[in-house]
């Protein structure tokens, strides 16, 4: 057994003591010492609490006397005695461990009242009701943590005697109510634990102290830390705490209060208190709280001494706090304070004027904003203090809020869209058939399809709201009606949607737009001071490029040029391009898409002028670009079943046929990719010819276009080289018929685990490397993304089999080992090899610090996640260099 | 440039020179050095090759002093002179390269016949047309090989002249004929090489051996090294040989010997040969060959004398040799030995009576068994000595042949077998429903589907041929026949398929039933001395289970139990499971699936009785066991077109909605293995209880069944620990109920990219891994098997994009690279962790030897595949010792 000091007194700790006074304990005991009006207390050690534990769960006589002695001391501080009868000093005894585990945490409040000591609480506050209350609390919670008795014991017996009474509220309870319900409960205690309630204020603190050390090792608190990773041997703290009563009368109170605005961030104290009240009471909202000037009215000098207070820990935290206070009897006490929760808005504007007053830096500032919030600025979405219902949710496939009248066909999204109306499209899922409808569309929801739907590629490409998989819609179709639940929504009802949550609500809901501060701006130019990291963005259109760049990108890190095939106009070339059966039939539409493509590129690189475009070559199965099989097989049926026997049925007969022929069982893992470079050579000169003669038009009126060939699905080093050869082919070719010179980069997508185990000989013939963690991830798990998020990956989160879903942030430990193999490859190889990331990943946080401690050069991603990587590229060098 | 000695006379070298001397070269000395009657001759060596490039591709005097030196030896030895105008030394001149480069080999015959000894040789030939014809064919290969003449400009002059003359072959041609010819070839040589055939024979030689030279840098060889990964800096030796003639009159004659039987293996002298032929025209087959009994007859001494020099090359070779020879004037000349190929049977004979007769160790005689061989031994198969002319190929998959009357129905499949009919079902794919018609089949032939569909799986379970994906066959199921090219064949005509191949011939076609010799049984017992890879089964029900042990198997590897869902009696309550929605639901079903399953694992333990049986709880996704998606669509969609409202169509409605929430886009990457066993424990329970109450049972009659139960398809470590925490609880519950004591061992399939870089945290919770190769292999390739080998496989392998199909021949780079992380980080957690493989890969020979090298403790393949991989572990173990 240690013979060290085991108990300290706040005065004797700070904040940084957490592991062993526990975070709690150490925050008072750093209040304390900034000499705020704190309630006075103690810790006893979570050293403590493993001697505990070493001598077969008892306190040691040693730790009783340091409580003791620690006892004495608070005694003597707040004048009052535990063993007294008229002066009682009242204490609360609370669990705090190293880290927070919520719902885990024990506490006894009240402690050392008993039948004598709560007259003279009656006497003390004028409220003998208060008093009696105060003490079945303390019964009830004595007997749950310390004799295990079920709680629901008490809680029936407050019921009946209510019942008997007649009255809906204890409130309302009489005293003879209350001294019944005291009176019942002591029973309880006696007839369950075989003991009377220990009368000696004493017996109540060691066995609490006791109580809380044992619930260290609860089965619900080794549960919780082991779903949580965290260690046993850390052990919990006991904080003992003096009691202090807001509702000791009107010149009591209790209140919280957030020295700015959580909403907007204005510098202004924002919050509210009730008088004669716990603090409790302000939480729970029964009684309707006063602003915090009525404050400054009524008591101008608690109110001076708390504005004071919140300065000073502003100062001292560096940060917005939110803080929790309770007057007793005039007097004022702080009782907790803590890093203010904010909106994203609020989080911007609080850093940035922090760092302009001179209370914390910029990399503070930095740090303390979370870029994922970041997100919602840009986006329209539904007011967050509104209490909504929804009626269903989906996947939140593309972010932000709208409303409209629901509609389920693109073409009439699109006349009502031009006759002025806004409409949200609602659709099983959708097509590339159905682009001028989600164009048209305020947002898109669809009853099946992932993350990766169409709908929700195409959604978030364009920046409009999604949400995909909602399968609580069932639509009818033919009826031009959906149902959810019990009601019915017809076409033209409206609903509202919000992409950022995935839930769907009826009728029009309001909304917020958008706000681009100077604030944000500032903070942004900031991050990309100190970032290492390039940003790029994923863009597939002039739009999205021009987006882009608004956002601060730094080039394309891809471009998809299967969403340039899949626009109304281009996909029926694309179609005939693939129906047809050799290359020779191939060469009309070939030559169709080679202007269109051109264009497209020509356009981009306008918008990317000075800054790297990575175009990614063909990489979907050619089917996606056909109808729909099954519906052909039903329309076909169908036909033969009418008898119908004309030049009908066999062109449907024939197209089936060679849908049929491209189907596959598995197309994420089929003929897509480089392996249609490989087999289609020509698909992909086409695309390489597009790119040049567009570099060679722009070189031509002076301008620098810096693009970069990608081809996609690279499994083998023999497929990049003979690709390469193809590519470098066709701009030989292109070079000499426009007399143009132009450089270009030829690299490849990593995206399978075998490309990255033979990263080196890809490497040989690769200028760069973009690592595309959606399909890596997918290989590593062996996860189809749009069936594992709508079948068992929810279940894996909810159940922490996997700790988050794994498309959403990077798996360091197996994809990321996997890209981490491939970075080392590569660069073995090819010491300077260009990296970047251009997986949805390229705009998740956790996951771009990852890619900065690995060494890539850049993260691409989604226009709209531009200035969520920025900042999240400078936290991720900031955090290392700390 | 070097000073070393550049040119050897045959009898200077011996085989272990190939290097220097090149294959050809070796070989002829070691004949030579062994004293046989080899024409005589010379080699360059091919660092006189590398001197030539680095001299700016010129024959430096040094080695043109070393040619004129080893030719006088020549000239002394043959008594002949190269420069001679009336005994003329003709030579032949030929690449010879360390590595075989079959159609990059320049060679010149003839070489050293002018416009005057071409009249010698008829003279001495008595044959004036053979030496104009030997004249003009010098000439033409001196035109293509060192003039770079285009071959197609003498070959119309020959058919030019044979039109002129009326004949249809050029040995009909009369003597004005053929000095036409030559004239017209020296015509061609002067106008376009600018100069004229040099009459010099010195310099035709001298030219020669400088275009041989350069022919090792040829486009050609430079792509063909490239793809074969032969060293540029190898080079080419060059060997000049003295001309024999089989053609000189009756006393001279070619032909081809086998040492012993080819066919059998018989040790009796096997070939055929021409009186007054070139060994060309052996080959060719325009005349009919005599048997070597004839020579016997006609020559005894030749015949004597060949004979001991075949015995000659058996002992030194110690192998059965492939001998052609030439007599020339009643002397006979050895050409070329080689070893001899053989058929499968063969080869087990030979080798195992070449170690009996004390010519070759046991050692030797197994590396000389091609493994993949041995399993036309166990199937009945085609005669392979028949030519016949297959009208469509599909997928090899399931070995073996048959014949018999097409069928496109199970049922009458069934039915036709019971009136003793022999049938093969053909269908375009199928599903459990067909089981019973595959049963009754002889074989089973599918136009669509892969190497691991449906078809393909259950057939190779049953020992089956089974052709899958054979899209040639266009069926119409309506009318009963299917279309093939231009044929169309009704049921009950009759077809033979080849599962070995995948051919499809029209009618029945001979068939050699398997031969399992002793020579066979003596040869895998030695291998079983040798070989440290233990060998196990794939095998699934008590059949296969018996198969495997007759067969030598030592446990099996994998029992897949969802085959035993499969089998028609089960698969409807396995549906009725699948369609119950809740856990309570489920129950019944379940309890009924229990003792079928209970059942199963009793006599499959009694068959494994005292070696291990490794079952792997249920694996694929819940709608492969339902009816098929598509066809529901359909039929819904039929029924309503009729206006159908019953309770047929609602029921079909509701089925159809069960089906397409269990659909999934990619089921290869979707909800299964371990994924189910989390999500509906109760499943995985129920077969882990049937396991342990089959294992009480046997352990009852003092049996020992060694169950290890296998976790499918674990990613992550959490998912078998959460599983190992089910399987011990359900265990512990029927060993307590049962009061019987048995152990078992858990493990998981390492079978994703994710399992092999976390391989060290899930060791913590496994007791034996094994390696999934067929999944690896699609999930680390990003291949889906069903797509990829009817796709863009073929064209990979073709175009030498991949050197072999990555499911048949185990990828050491990267699937390899994964499986050895996994094996190392495994071993690292837990030094003796049992490490094995079960897919397919654990039955081809090269994949068995990767799992030699890097420690693997068993392999685990198909019953029909356990020889091969008997013998192939023992090739692995001989290989690595030496």
């Amino acid at each position: 057994m240690s013979q060290t000091k085991q108990v300290y007194m706040f005065a004797e700790g700070n904040a940084e003591m957490k592991k062993l006074l526990g975070g709690k304990g150490a925050n008072l005991a750093e209040m304390t010492r900034l000499g705020l009006p704190v309630p006075p207390g103690f810790v006893v050690t979570t050293t403590a609490c493993n001697d505990f534990y070493i001598q077969g769960q008892t306190l040691t006589e040693e730790i009783k006397d340091q409580v003791s002695k620690a006892l004495s001391l608070l005694e003597k501080e707040t004048g009052k005695s535990l063993e007294s009868q008229e002066n009682p000093l009242l204490l609360s005894v609370r669990s705090g461990a190293y880290f927070s585990m919520p719902g885990m945490m024990d506490t006894i409040l009240n402690l050392g009242l008993n039948d004598i000591s709560v007259e003279s609480l009656a006497a003390a506050s004028g409220n003998r009701a208060f008093a009696m209350d105060c003490y079945r609390r303390l019964l009830q919670m004595y007997g749950d943590v310390v004799l295990k008795i079920d709680h629901y014991l008490f809680e029936r017996v407050l019921d009946e005697v209510k019942k008997a009474y007649k009255v809906q509220k204890s409130q309302q309870l009489s005293l003879e109510g209350w001294d019944t319900i005291v009176a019942r409960y002591k029973q309880i205690i006696e007839k369950e634990s075989g003991k009377a309630f220990p009368q000696d204020p004493y017996e109540q603190l060691i066995n609490s102290i006791t109580a809380v050390f044992s619930s260290w090792n609860n089965q619900r608190a080794i549960v919780y830390r082991r779903l949580n990773q965290i260690s046993d041997d850390l052990g919990t703290a006991v904080t003992i705490q003096a009691m202090v009563f807001g509702n000791m009368g009107d010149d009591s109170g209790s209140g919280v209060a957030f020295t700015r605005n959580p909403s907007t961030g204005e510098k202004k104290l924002y919050g509210e208190f009730l008088i004669n009240a716990q603090g409790e009471d302000v939480v729970a909202g029964i009684r309707t709280p006063l602003p915090m000037s009525l404050l400054e009215e009524e008591s101008p000098q608690i109110y001076k001494q708390f504005t004071d207070i919140c300065d000073t820990l502003e100062r001292h935290y560096r940060e917005m706090q939110d803080i929790e206070f309770t007057i007793e009897k005039g007097r004022l006490f702080i009782l907790q304070t803590r890093n203010g929760k904010r909106t994203a808005g609020a989080a911007v504007k609080v850093s940035v004027d922090l760092v302009e007053e001179g209370i914390c830096t910029k990399e503070e500032a930095l740090l303390r904003v979370d870029p994922s919030q970041l997100v919602q600025l840009l986006h329209q979405r539904i007011d967050p203090s509104l209490d909504l219902n929804p009626v269903a949710q989906g996947l939140p496939a593309s972010p932000g809020a709208a409303w409209g009248k629901v509609v389920f066909d693109a073409d009439l999204a699109e006349r009502k869209n031009l006759e002025g109306e806004k409409v949200i499209l609602v659709r099983s899922e959708t097509t590339p058939d159905d682009i001028h409808g989600i164009v048209a569309a305020q947002g898109v929801l669809t009853s099946r399809g992932g993350m990766t739907s169409h709908a929700a590629v195409v959604a978030r490409g364009m920046g409009k709201p999604c949400i995909s998989g909602c399968e609580a819609i069932k639509i009818d179709f033919n009826a031009s009606l959906f149902h959810v639940g019990e009601r019915v929504i017809k076409e033209g009802e409206i609903i509202s949607i919000d992409g950022t949550t995935g839930y769907v609500y009826i009728g029009e809901v309001p909304l917020i737009p958008p706000s681009l501060s100077e604030e944000f701006k500032l903070l942004l130019s900031w991050a990309d001071d100190l970032r290492v990291l390039k940003v790029r963005a994923n863009a597939d259109t002039p739009r999205d490029a021009r987006k882009a760049r608004e956002f601060g990108a730094e080039g394309i890190g891809l471009c998809r040029t299967e969403h340039m095939f899949m626009e109304q106009d281009r996909l029926p070339v694309v179609q005939e391009m693939i129906l047809a059966g050799t290359e020779e039939e191939r060469r009309i539409p070939l030559s169709k898409l080679l202007p269109i493509q051109q264009g497209d590129f020509e356009q981009i690189f306008r918008e990317m002028e000075g800054f790297p475009t990575t175009i990614r070559l063909l990489d979907p199965p050619l089917h996606e670009f056909l109808p729909n099989r099954e519906e052909l097989m039903i329309e076909v049926a169908c036909l033969k079943e009418r008898g119908e026997r004309g030049p009908l049925l066999e062109e449907k007969e024939v197209l089936l046929k060679k849908v049929q022929n491209l189907h596959e069982f598995n197309p994420m893992l089929g003929h897509r990719g480089c392996r249609l470079g490989l087999v289609f050579p020509d698909i992909y000169r086409m695309q390489v010819r597009a790119i040049c003669q567009a570099v060679a038009v722009l070189k031509d009126e002076g301008l620098e276009p810096k693009p970069e060939i990608m081809i996609p699905l690279v499994g083998d080093a023999r497929e990049l080289e003979v690709m390469r050869e193809i590519v470098e082919d066709e701009a030989g070719s292109v070079a000499r018929e426009t007399g143009v010179e132009f450089s270009y980069s030829v690299g490849t997508m990593i995206e399978l685990p075998r490309a990255c185990v033979t990263a080196g000989q890809i490497a040989v013939h690769a200028d760069f490397f973009s690592f595309g963690t959606n399909d890596l991830t997918q290989t590593t798990f062996g996860f189809s993304r749009d069936d594992a998020e709508g079948k068992f990956l929810p279940f894996y989160v909810q159940h922490k089999i996997l700790p988050e879903n794994p498309f959403v942030v990077l798996d360091r430990e197996g994809v990321g080992n996997l890209v981490s193999q491939a970075v080392t490859l590569g660069r073995e190889q090819k010491p300077g090899l260009k990296m970047g990331i251009c997986g949805e990943h390229g705009g998740d946080p956790q996951s771009i610090e990852f890619c900065h401690l690995i060494g890539l050069n850049y993260v691409s991603c989604s226009p709209f996640r531009v200035a969520v990587a920025r900042l999240a590229a400078a936290q991720a060098a900031l955090k290392q260099s700390t």
